[in-house]
């Protein structure tokens, strides 16, 4: 029985029972719903090997069961979307479902290529060549014209901001449509980096119909952008996959969307999605909302994703946990303590709260170049 | 002031209050974070018609606030994806924020083609002339030979199956692969449909990696494909919408992952997500759990989701609702009454669960071509 599961994803889930459930009955009927969508005894011999298995159950709490269910991972082979179909697509469907854990099989990892860039490769992309923590800006707000944002851009590169990134909300819109204002933002970027002779990277939303992708992506280069940002819950992950693979830019992953799944009994632990699967569709860095911020997102969150991104992972890269989300300029020296150099901080709202862009920028820049370690 | 809000998305989210909330501070946040993302007074003027919109915010029931906002469609354009995003992308992070209803801009649909094909045009494909109901049986399980699933498929529409998907779960597996797995299925339909007379549809799960998505629809079209089954949320609503638009083939849209928005009081109501957002993607048919299943799916969600799938939604084609999820065949008549024809049931394990799969079938095919009205 050992030659299936060499391949197996180990899931732990954690089931939230109903009144008269049993935790092995659950465990089972998710083993099966997630494979065979069949009642074990339905399933004929030569299919068992694809049928999930429950390798243990254990209460840990009343009410709670925690499932170790093996999945087969040749269900899904390469193809990062069905991964996800294959840990939570039904699963998703039942109450009180929550996936805490995945261990990848090494066969099953070797099959994303990862970050192109990743730790080493967006510092260099961003020319920061000593061991220090990045500073993310971002043009905002939504319904400014390409012009007033490209200002906006050129005031956050001057400050010192490594990396400067469009809201996620900002696409293609009549005000700012998107040929013209990356086209404006980078100028803003280049005129910048040849006054203050750094090397500040644009990150341009990368978004709108799926018929245009591979054009949009084919202007960004042309206009010598090396970065972009993706939502890869709205573009799906595996379109993602193939822009990391192919396009040749950085990728931030934006976490739009995720936080359906991070109900504390239902969905999938941030760590798995944010962290591991986004990290293996190639994201260089990943935006959370950090704790302390607008989103609740809680510190045991904030380090186990953390350590999912930058830890190992197969062969693949490290990528940058990015936190966001409202994060106040004053907390950066704490956060730094807390997160360490291979970070990138996301401070967006707070840089437009201070009178002068450019000046707000620049504290915060000055603080990471001089506390570099 | 009236100009921009004659495009605007009139939303009604439901907001569950913490301790201290206000309802209208909620509000005010929720509709500057799916647009700003700065707080009102750092907006500029020229931005400000972009900014969401609080038009009404009432209590319906004590700690709960349903607020009405508008949100700039234009913002989103003809990209699905972003208005998806629009709708609850960083919302999702926040706590207790559901879409319950979506006013769609009139503008704003007609730039969505919606189903190639709707109602009329998947019953001409499955050569249902006459307005009944359509059965559609289930090729599993995940883990057989391409040659046992063909045999599958063969006796489904040899018993009388208009439609016969793939599970979700079988796309590209070693068992059977993909290339191999539709040329056989759909060769055992074919076969069928000479010896019946019938024209039985064989509709494989269309996944797999990114790079390779174009390829396989290539394939399934020139083996002689017509449709081809779908997970909107896995590969990413604009990549459905291309699919849609290009292929020539009839899509049936998978509900994995849809689970993760379904939360009470977090999330998109199904009729939106399932109902509006799939239609606008093209999906001719949406699988749902209806209730009485594996899935707790109550009874109001699918009368509201079936509404949307078939009611007015600008020009677009009306879709089919496809109640699934452990339907029992006995459930039927019953279901039939309540859904009416333009329905197709997906009678998936319950037909495995009777010894003779064709047979089976035919119990259930022979009853909607009696009840037809």
């Amino acid at each position: 029985m050992g030659a299936p599961y060499s391949s197996s994803l180990l899931v732990r889930y954690r089931l939230t029972l109903g009144d008269g459930d049993s935790g092995e009955t659950r465990a089972l009927r998710l083993a099966s719903e997630q494979t065979s969508e069949l009642t074990p005894d339905l399933v004929p011999a030569s299919a068992q090997p694809f049928l999930g298995r429950v390798l243990g159950v254990e209460s840990t709490e009343p009410g709670v069961t925690i499932a170790t269910i093996a999945l087969p991972a040749e269900a899904a082979r390469g193809d990062l979307a069905q991964l996800l179909v294959l840990l939570f697509g039904n699963a998703s469907l039942q109450p009180g479902v929550r996936v805490e854990s995945v261990e990848w099989p090494a066969d099953s990892l070797a099959r994303f290529a990862g970050p192109a860039f990743g730790l080493a490769g967006l510092r260099e992309l961003a020319g920061v060549r000593e061991r220090r923590a990045l500073l993310c800006g971002a043009a905002k707000p939504l319904g400014l014209s390409s012009a007033e944002l490209a200002d906006r851009v050129g005031a956050l590169a001057r400050g010192g901001a490594d990396l400067i990134k469009d809201d996620h909300g900002i696409s293609d819109p009549p005000c700012s449509p998107f040929a013209e204002r990356v086209a404006r933002c980078q100028e803003a970027v280049s005129q910048a980096n040849q006054a203050t002779g750094g090397s500040a990277l644009y990150v341009p939303n990368l978004a709108g119909p799926a018929a245009g992708l591979v054009g949009r992506i084919e202007r960004l280069l042309q206009i010598g952008c090396r970065a972009a940002l993706v939502a890869p819950l709205a573009l799906g992950l595996e379109t993602v996959r193939e822009i990391a693979g192919s396009s040749g830019l950085a990728l931030l992953a934006h976490p739009a969307l995720a936080g359906a799944f991070f109900a504390p009994d239902h969905g999938i632990a941030p760590e798995i999605l944010l962290g591991d699967l986004f990290r293996m569709a190639g994201c260089d860095g990943v935006i959370y909302p950090h704790e302390g911020g607008r989103f609740p997102f809680p510190a045991a969150r904030s380090a186990a994703l953390t350590e999912h991104l930058r830890g190992p992972l197969g062969r693949l890269r490290p990528a940058f946990p990015v936190p966001a989300g409202g994060i106040a300029a004053e907390r950066v020296p704490d956060l730094l303590q807390e997160l360490g150099s291979d970070t990138i901080f996301l401070i967006g709202s707070a840089l437009y709260d201070e009178p002068d862009l450019e000046r707000a920028t620049g504290k915060v820049a000055a603080f990471l170049r001089e506390a570099r370690r």
